[in-house]
């Protein structure tokens, strides 16, 4: 296995990151623990089944911790571990950085979108 | 299209760096220009089929400019864009926490391996 081999930093937090909403969900934890359902609400794009696969994955890392409430209906919430906290350091420059280009990303994203529908 | 209303600007990195290679891509093109055979040396798990889909959508992006030396052999460099640039800021507290816990991420991803091995 040469998988544990990181060339640089990076690859560390790609490899707990890479889900393409593991970011986010990790971002709306930064504030607290969330319910399943809330977290569906604040990750909007995301579908239920991908959510469920990325909190796993998230779980079995050691990223977030569930907690079952043993009440019926099931009371679920997640949220970010210690390790996980040490995360938010990497996310704030993200959300600076994107909250100062949005405009020029929307416009990139919707070039994305017109040069698709030209193909 | 909702595409485009991030609901935070962690969204819009995402929408940029999304792509698994991505981050890594800029990273290495962070210390200067590079070729496309460099690149595949540098971001060593990467295929050659998806490191050119990255690179062309990286450059249709406005995130880095493709340098044709118009030789035969063909000679092609790539290189930030200013704007690619930005995200060098963005990408150095990834590395610096990533290198801070690489002992824990290697332990993770072969517990990973070591789980899907079992199933």
């Amino acid at each position: 296995m040469t998988e544990t081999n990181f060339q640089c930093g990076l690859e560390a937090v790609i490899a707990i990151l890479g889900g393409k909403w593991k970011p986010l969900i990790v971002y709306h934890l930064a504030s607290g623990p969330q319910r399943t359902g809330q977290l569906r609400r604040l990750v909007t794009s995301v579908s239920e089944k991908m959510l469920i696969q990325h909190l796993r994955e998230l779980t079995d890392d050691g990223i977030i911790r569930r907690i079952d409430f043993q009440t019926v209906p099931p009371h679920v919430e997640y949220e970010l571990t210690e390790f996980g906290q040490s995360l938010t350091k990497v996310l704030a420059p993200m959300c600076d950085w994107g909250t100062r280009h949005t405009a020029e990303v929307a416009i990139i994203v919707q070039n994305r979108t017109r040069a698709s529908e030209a193909a």
